[in-house]
């Protein structure tokens, strides 16, 4: 595909720019890129080539025959191994969690109903039996379920409850008489809604329902009840379709009420609560939210596994735009007697190259994250503030993943015309699949607010009564502890001027020093953090309601939970960059980083002006620095995407990638 | 449905408020954004209703049936005489344009493959024959068109060219011996592509191709071509269809390739040029470039209707979003036994009001953009410099209108969580129908570019050769001219001065002034549209090729375009608001008014800071006045999507608008 790409017709001062004239070492990339896991990844890759047309039956099936089509294809991957990478090896799994992740996360280059539908079976489903349950339960399920012998789904959600877990409406109630479960949906809001693989495919569901024991509520738990045999519904329980979706179409999802279910003692996965034949409730963990949170952090690699699929999505967008953009060409500019390549105009650079620059920053932010999920759940770390780390990181990095497809996708299509628009060039899949990804696991917003809970952990004693009150259940979902050290803000500014000699790091330091990016982010996290506790603090003390006080200042909330965010991402792309030895790739990298860096400063100018951390010469400067960065970067774009190593089958859009080879 | 609206139960300090209680009368602001052709529009949304069910066949149907019955529907609809109010009454149609854009408009609440095949039938093709033509055409035609027995396409965009149509390859050629022209399609990248009722339903085609005529290239006409009787395609035409697209699946777009066809000399548009018998090629403009941009310019009407049909997209979104946030509870914020109303919280009303806001100014820069549509092409006014503000203003309004609806409706989605992604909610449809509106009738960026070069004219003798080179091709399209007046710049400063006493307006005045707002938007215009002029000028002067200047300049080009019209939609919401006799309509639509002005400097306030026209106190001020505007906005939010008086029935939606009434 590289033969017919054009040499960009303009011509740069090479004598003005850090990078020199820039050489890229494509293997070499996309080896960097596919890290610790090019095998797994090279399999998968090879599945999705195998399968590749079912990206077409997307289009020309009808619903329900796509939905079994999508079924085959994920049994027919669970039997080559690539979906249970992350079950013991004992159950026939890989026994490798970090390799389960980059498994998904190149899956996620395919057909986004297959992702899904394998996100479902066996990070949810599976996930909840293997962290939730007990031998028990992983001796009757896991072999049956890696095989995909065994098809489950996860039914926490409900109409009435999708971001307020804790207050789901489903009860399950011990009859000591029998030593069984009762389950039972309440008012038609305690329905489970929106629930993947229960509309057709799953025999069993993991009910998340508040435990009652003795009369008493225990909270959520979750229970193993079977809901199917073959086809047939079981007795008490109805299922409804949940119709046609925006996309995912190729997923099963339905709503599950159920009327005096019975389950016995033992479908309690139990891992965290028992409860005894004689009906006691017996748990090591006194507190029914703590013990509540500890449940669901221990399912944190659903929000893992989303942002890595965010982020591949953007990864094919950007393929086709770059590729079509280095091939098309329009309006006579430079010369009289042929068009210009769409990817020589300035304002084509703009649209794409931040982005894909910020691409590259997710990509190496979700690889931090893969690795510590990997360390925590293979016993590697033990540190219990990393495990509330992780939680906190994987719901930020989500969030800001997630968006960003969206935002890259809708830019890609834009940038390739009305042939974007056609569903044969992907993006309709694109588009319409990755939509709820901002909204599953956990809605972006209320992410962004449980990752702020934890970086005010620190101020929480300055105003207990929103704790009270407001927070929990704001920003209720998982439980994020202490993330920043309470000295932290101190020790980031003494940092800073031990950096730059002075305070004036802002207006002293060169506008491509990566230390000047690190500190921007890091002055712009703390002043943000701690603006939004003294605005907390000021309402109580002023006897507002804490609820209200919390609505009035919650965009700040939001605001600082993304400015940490953006830090950690920035951390571990510098990071990387860091780590690579002098030479071409890492000039290249450098310059992606800066590009990343500086269109990152760039898009938040008026925060910094507004903090005195940004004169308006210097902002300005910055915008023409991120426009030469992006005509530094053109000559590369071509191999920046082709690194992601989409598979030529995955990009389709023939028509669209086919220009220049007439 | 405003019945189970709950009230807020937030609190404010009315005596900090300028707008004192707000109360609203519904059907008086109903009546306002009417306007004059209310009737009409009360005409339209019945016939929405009798055809709501087009909206779920739209998923039910295969995509065969489903163009079928929306042609069906359109040929209803044309019997009503409700598409036909544009044309001529002579042949059957209502003499009235404004009519005819508030029912396109008014359609645009509905599902929008009926609304583009309305537009590409009546507005397109009906456009082309009745002002391209002459009246031979139009007793031959127009009848019959109006009707719906003819059914015609515009054939204008090809495979390799969408933006620089002047460049289009399909050739007619003259052949004087038969007085007949010779249609041919020449490389496969001059395939008419992406036209709509092309691969199914047309009959004729409006042709765009390059006249050639003794051997002599004339530029780009329009002829009438016949391509199918009944259901077969003629001899030496090959059509395919463009296949699933990501929405507006009941229009059946098609490619055309023509090899040798023969059609009779008066089938050439002939408004602006002629050939007679004999083959001379007569026409009253004699610059080729004039005449094609004049040919364009009679077509501005397609893209007023794609703005229109825009903001009516995202009336549709925010009225289902603002209607679920009033009924929807999650989370126990202020009380304990309650969850609260999504509306209430702080991050809710940032995510949706300043877009409520944003869409009335849009509605009120849409409604004079009408106006002047009207009066000029009814002959009312017939000023050329007029024609040539209509032309740029209608090129940028389109453009601001269908980025408003792409962003709207994504944040309206995702405001309703879950259940927004499901079909049943229309999200799904709004999503994918109004996708391509950013793009055809012309890509907005283009399109901005083209309202730069109007603005830029004033400027054009100092750089002759960029106009010769770069700007022309860079901005083909259409011909925009002079705008603003060369004193333009001098007047409004003048005008700022005299306004605020001195030159420290921008310090001097309240934050709710509209004097303010009005003058930071013309600032900014005005400075905009000069750096882009110097930049120009100085990297001419500086040798470098034309071309690669505007290429290097081309994000400030863009910029500078969308300022002015920004400016031209806040003049025209504030003329709206200041014709209001005071009373409690106006000081809501002050308010609305008001966040919409104060939400567009706070979007760009990196801007403002650095020109020296907002210091970051003031700036932060703004951010703070924007929180507040949202919350006075709560108590009136319902009413003021109902008064958009969007159908019932056009929102479904009935599991997320029954929240409330269980």
């Amino acid at each position: 595909m590289a033969s017919d790409v054009q040499e960009p017709t303009t011509t740069y001062d090479e004598e003005a720019s850090p990078y020199g004239e820039l050489r890229l070492d494509l293997p070499a990339l996309t080896a960097l890129l596919d890290g610790d896991y090019a095998e797994i990844r090279a399999k998968v890759r090879e599945g999705l080539v195998e399968y590749a047309s079912v990206l077409e039956d997307a289009e020309t099936m009808t619903r329900d025959e796509f939905r079994e089509r999508v079924k085959d294809v994920v049994l027919e991957l669970a039997a080559t191994g690539q979906t249970g990478m992350g079950f013991p090896e004992e159950y026939g799994g890989g026994g490798d969690i970090g390799a389960s992740i980059a498994a998904f996360e190149t899956l996620g280059f395919g057909d986004l109903s297959v992702l899904v539908k394998v996100g479902v079976q066996f990070g949810l489903f599976g996930g909840a039996i293997l962290q939730l349950g007990t031998k028990r339960h992983h001796d009757a399920y896991l072999a049956g379920l890696v095989k995909g012998e065994i098809l489950g789904c996860f039914a926490m959600t409900e109409t009435g409850h999708g971001s307020n877990v804790q207050a789901l409406g489903t009860t399950a109630t011990y009859d000591p008489e029998t030593q069984e479960f009762v389950i039972q949906t309440g008012s038609p809001a305690a329905t489970k809604d929106y629930i993947g693989n229960a509309a057709k495919h799953a025999q069993l569901a993991a009910v998340f329902a508040q435990l009652v024991v003795g009369g008493e509520r225990h909270g959520v738990h979750a229970l193993v009840v079977p809901i199917r045999e073959g086809d047939t519904v079981l007795p008490g329980i109805t299922i409804t379709d949940d119709g046609p979706k925006m996309g995912l179409n190729g997923v099963d999802n339905g709503r599950i009420r159920f009327d005096g279910v019975r389950v016995p003692r033992d479908a309690l996965l139990d891992q965290f609560a028992q409860v005894t034949e004689d009906g006691q409730y017996v748990s090591e963990i006194d507190n029914a939210n703590r013990r509540f949170f500890t449940m669901l952090g221990t399912l944190v690699q659903g929000r893992v596994c989303v942002g890595a699929a965010g982020i591949s999505a953007a990864k094919v967008a950007l393929t086709i735009a770059v590729e079509y953009g280095l091939r098309r060409r329009q309006f006579e500019a430079t010369q009289d007697d042929r068009e210009e390549i769409l990817l020589d105009y300035g304002m084509h650079q703009r649209r794409l190259f931040p982005l894909l620059a910020r691409t590259y920053a997710l990509h190496f932010g979700q690889q931090v994250l893969t690795t510590q999920l990997h360390d925590i759940f293979s016993g590697v770390n033990t540190d219990e503030l990393a495990r509330r780390q992780l939680e906190s990181r994987a719901a930020g990095t989500k969030a800001l993943a997630t968006w960003h497809a969206t935002r890259t996708i809708q830019e890609c299509r834009e940038a390739c015309g009305g042939a974007g628009y056609l569903s044969e060039n992907r993006f309709t899949a694109l588009k319409a699949d990755t939509d709820v990804f901002t909204t599953f696991e956990g809605d972006n917003h209320v992410l962004l607010q449980l990752v702020a809970k934890g970086l005010l952990t620190d101020y929480a004693s300055d105003f207990e009564d929103l704790d009270q009150f407001g927070m929990v259940r704001f920003v209720a979902g998982l439980a994020v502890e202490t993330v920043l050290e309470r000295s932290r803000a101190h020790k980031l500014l003494e940092g800073l001027r031990d950096a730059f000699g002075s305070d004036k790091w802002d207006q002293d330091t060169g506008l491509l020093d990566p230390n000047y990016h690190r500190a921007m982010l890091e002055f712009r996290e703390e002043h943000m953090i701690g603006g939004v506790a003294r605005r907390l603090k000021r309402g109580i003390d002023a006897g507002m309601n804490p609820g209200e006080v919390f609505s009035r200042v919650q965009d700040h909330v939001v605001a600082a939970a993304r400015a940490h965010v953006e830090r950690l991402v920035l951390d571990a792309f510098l990071d990387a960059v860091a780590e690579q030895p002098d030479g071409d790739l890492k000039t290249v990298l450098n310059l992606v980083c800066d590009l990343h860096a500086l269109s990152s400063i760039e898009a938040d100018r008026a925060w910094f002006m507004e903090h005195g951390r940004l004169t308006s010469q210097r902002s300005k400067a910055i915008s023409r620095e991120v426009n030469e960065l992006c005509r530094r970067m053109r000559p590369v774009a071509g191999d920046l995407v082709r690194a992601f190593g989409v598979p030529r089958e995955m990009l389709r859009s023939e028509a669209l990638l086919s220009w220049g080879e007439e």
